[in-house]
């Protein structure tokens, strides 16, 4: 056997507890090494009973390994339990003290006790539901007494200080074209007052941006959302705030006497441009929170408190989580989900996220990485197998608990858009459908279901061209939309991939007696794909996604 | 080279901040396999500078692996970076993405952001210092007007219910004694009011038992400690109270009325024998907290408060910390590390502690694992080479950061003594010169010094024998704990492990310009080691300690 490739430990995505008396254990091998594992495991103060056996499951292999889980449940909820590996005519255990040829019950690896608030809570009615990303003051322009100095019209391309007048009665006005799209979640980018158009600047966190109407607008907007349906999460900016925040002024103002000196991270006092971190460490202007402070954690959680309660809203997407402290984003979970326990917590990551998903902060986190993968797909730079092995990889950092909430995307407005990266329409539908059939939580950047142009930041970010909805790109992309919102298998299915030709993606989405098939022909030859005996032929660029 | 073997986190004991600006990072390789690492990194938001660079050195090997580890700063506290392996005459690196041929700055692995309270903060008085664990009632009777009923003299051997009178004045009598050991830390078994003699049935935290004396005594003994430089630690029990408990109480009589409902994990109500869960789920009179409620937590963080400050305590070791909910533990950090900053938070933990140890919660644990290797490699189960492989392979699993701070330890109250383990006297000083003379915080059980005997619970519980103090066996404890306490090379120093023949362990320690040199032949053959030169011959079962 390959010794060195073996891997557990007793926890992150090794070894978590799914329920109060039951695991998930993971195994990490060889890939195409092992024939049979059995997961052995007794209750830790037994000492007597003979082990519980189970076999485990294969969850997915990646270029290197293979990857095997089992569920065990003892009412004792505390663990012990080894492996027993069937490998090339062999038997072999594994435990604590490594790999041999006999059990050695002693050498387990532990899980001493399941405590409730270790079983990562997800909130249910969120499990694969497609969000639609707006950036408001780009969508529809519902209001124009509200309308910022200037506003332009929709035609105009947007530089770094553009306003086209969009605000929340325009979103009101459009929630049947999202519900439409088959989206059950809308997310808004920042409403928060603000000097800048992009409001990730946010000047008084107690108020909402005038330019996009009212706090009771915002609620009412929310409330005629839930009545459709959709839910309504906000962009959480709590990483920095604006030069112009009254906190950070007193500060500039006040130096070491101002008792808010802490809840930033300024080098040396009086504070000037430059003596202070900032966004990025770039944008003097976007001065950084000291996030370990806990006057500073205790304001933030205060005001996400109150938002989450007066607006009735459903969740945040957190602005560059992976930057704030852990231990912010700890109070957040306790606070805001011990109150509203149906809240959704999206961490805006773009690496690896494990870290911070480990239960204690937030929910679920951006998927940037599959964007990158997709379109190494897409461009012929990897093959299916490739793009396959590296989804999988990914995966195998994470808790299964998480798959259905990984919020995978093909844009945002921190990337080119998806038309622009694809190359072509054929290519940007076919990412969006799969994006859109793949396990997850399926994220669209308002205007790529048209689909609509834009390079890099600020070219990203144009106004919502209305004028050029239902053509047949946008009628495929809610077809299947629509399949993913009225059933079960694209939300909530299993995902069982095909191996196919090196540039066609397949899979099959169960769920109970539902099943949907995709396949999706990157190539440009005609593919054939077989499910269950059906064998279904796509032409060069072309796709299918069917209910079997 | 071996793809399969490489490993890299960007978290946990692969990558962690020790200063505001300074990462460590490791990265593990088959053993004996690459020439030479070098790390390159950069500030994440430095696209256009080329990249820092630093080799990386060997921190240890065990069976299967290398692990390679390096130090970097960036004032911009946010890191990128990958990994270049020179091997078999080939280059190679490794990101994100896995091994490459060549270098790819896009692929890299992210550390986001140094946030204050993630860089694990140890308290620098404890570092290396020997902890003596003592029983109070078993210890020194210094005030017969407290002893409790029955009490029985030394010579009687205990059972489950025999009280011997030790005492606070007792262990206060005898703190000489302690300090002339080298230790710096002693560690009483629990004091507070309880109806047993162990007194891990806590009835009321809010009291001192009265047979070891008063709160205003407790005090008196930690100052006097404190005066003659030895830190003092309580046993915190907060898994589980006793069923005599007031709180417990009230929810047997009240039911599901009790406002204590929820601190307990109780299946129905009423309240009936069996029906709840309790220590290790076996043991009805010490019914387990549900140490995930929050008024729970802040009862008992509010108790470890009180006493932290009222007796001018320095820490505290926590029972069965594993089984506690981690919610608990970082509210224990925050609350008493931000009120007592230099305090210890030491739990019981007899198996891989990594996921408590993340610098969320407790500091460090007990380190049951090294005893059990060095029983191993004592009775001829193991010999050096798989001895060093062991260890290397636990501490593997932990920060470098830790190793100071592990506490090793060859018995406690929960194991049979070191003298019945180690099966003879010269065993026994051999594994007990080894604890003290390894990295780590070594913990001597009372008597173990002498040593006294004592098989498996409640054997291993007797009165401590004074008369048989100031033996040969003790003559060398003392001196190897002195070594330590007057030194900072067994304290403080690098470990520099030596090749030796199978049944022997040699090593150097080193701090700036101390040296101390290890050599214990555990064989029945005289063997000997080389030190820079010198050639120390060992006797059979004979070791030798001494500055170099």
């Amino acid at each position: 056997m390959n010794e060195h490739a073996i891997y557990h430990i007793s926890s992150g995505s090794y070894c978590y507890p799914v329920g109060g008396t039951t695991l998930r254990v993971r195994l990490r091998l060889a890939r195409d090494e092992a024939l049979e594992i059995r997961l052995h495991y007794q209750n830790i103060y037994d000492h007597k009973s003979p082990f519980f056996s189970v076999a485990m499951g294969r969850l997915f292999s990646d270029r290197l390994f293979d990857y095997f889980e089992a569920e065990i449940s003892l009412e004792w909820k505390r663990f012990k339990y080894f492996f027993e590996i069937a490998a090339g005519g062999d038997r072999h255990f594994f435990g604590s003290e490594g790999l041999t040829d006999a059990v050695k019950e002693k050498e387990c690896f532990f899980y001493p006790y399941i405590n409730g608030d270790d079983v990562a809570m997800m909130p249910e009615w969120a499990r694969g539901e497609i969000i639609y990303q707006i950036w408001v003051d780009r969508f529809w322009n519902g209001d124009q007494s509200n309308d910022p100095e200037g506003a332009q019209s929709p035609d105009v391309l947007p530089d770094r200080d553009t306003y086209y007048g969009g605000d929340f009665d325009g979103v009101m006005r459009k929630l049947p074209y999202i519900r439409d799209l088959g989206a059950g979640i809308i997310y808004l980018n920042p409403v928060f007052d603000s000097p800048s158009y992009h409001k990730y600047d946010i000047r008084d966190y107690a108020k909402i941006d005038a330019a996009y109407g009212s706090k009771e607008k915002l609620r009412q907007l929310v409330d005629k959302a839930h009545g459709m349906g959709i839910r309504v999460i906000l962009d959480g900016v709590f990483n920095h705030c604006s030069s112009e925040n009254a906190l950070f002024a007193d500060v500039v103002n006040r130096g070491e006497e101002s008792p808010y000196r802490s809840w930033f991270c300024i080098d040396s006092f009086p504070v000037t441009a430059g003596q202070y971190d900032s966004f990025g460490g770039l944008v003097p202007s976007m001065p950084r929170f000291n996030t370990s402070d806990p006057g500073l954690i205790e304001y933030l959680t205060d005001i996400a408190d109150y938002w989450t309660g007066y607006l009735g809203i459903d969740g945040w997407r957190l602005d560059v989580a992976d930057e704030v402290s852990h231990r912010l984003w700890r109070e957040f979970r306790r606070r805001l989900c011990g109150k509203y326990p149906d809240i959704l917590l999206l961490g805006e990551i773009w690496n690896q996220a494990a870290p911070w998903l480990d239960g204690s902060g937030m929910h679920t986190a951006t998927n940037y990485r599959y964007r990158k993968y997709a379109l190494a797909f897409s461009s012929g730079a990897i093959n299916s197998r490739t793009f396959w092995e590296k989804y999988n990889a990914d995966n195998s950092l994470y808790r299964t608990t998480l798959y259905d909430y990984r919020v995978n995307l093909m844009g945002s407005h921190d990337t080119a858009r998806l038309l622009h990266v694809a190359g072509d329409k054929r290519r940007a539908l076919l990412l969006q459908v799969l994006t859109l059939t793949l396990k997850g939580m399926p994220l669209i950047y308002y205007g790529d279901e048209i689909p609509m142009e834009g390079g890099e930041d600020p070219d990203n970010r144009r106004a919502m061209r209305w004028e050029r909805i239902n053509s047949e790109f946008h009628d495929r992309i809610r077809q299947i939309g629509v399949l993913r919102r009225d059933g079960n298998a694209l939300r909530k299915g299993t995902q069982e991939i095909r191996e196919t030709e090196p540039r066609v993606l397949a899979f099959i989405r169960t769920y109970g007696e539902e099943r949907v098939a995709a396949a999706l022909n990157f190539g440009s030859e005609p593919s054939q794909v077989e499910f269950d005996g059906a064998t279904w032929t796509l032409r060069p660029l072309d796709y299918r996604v069917e209910p079997l």
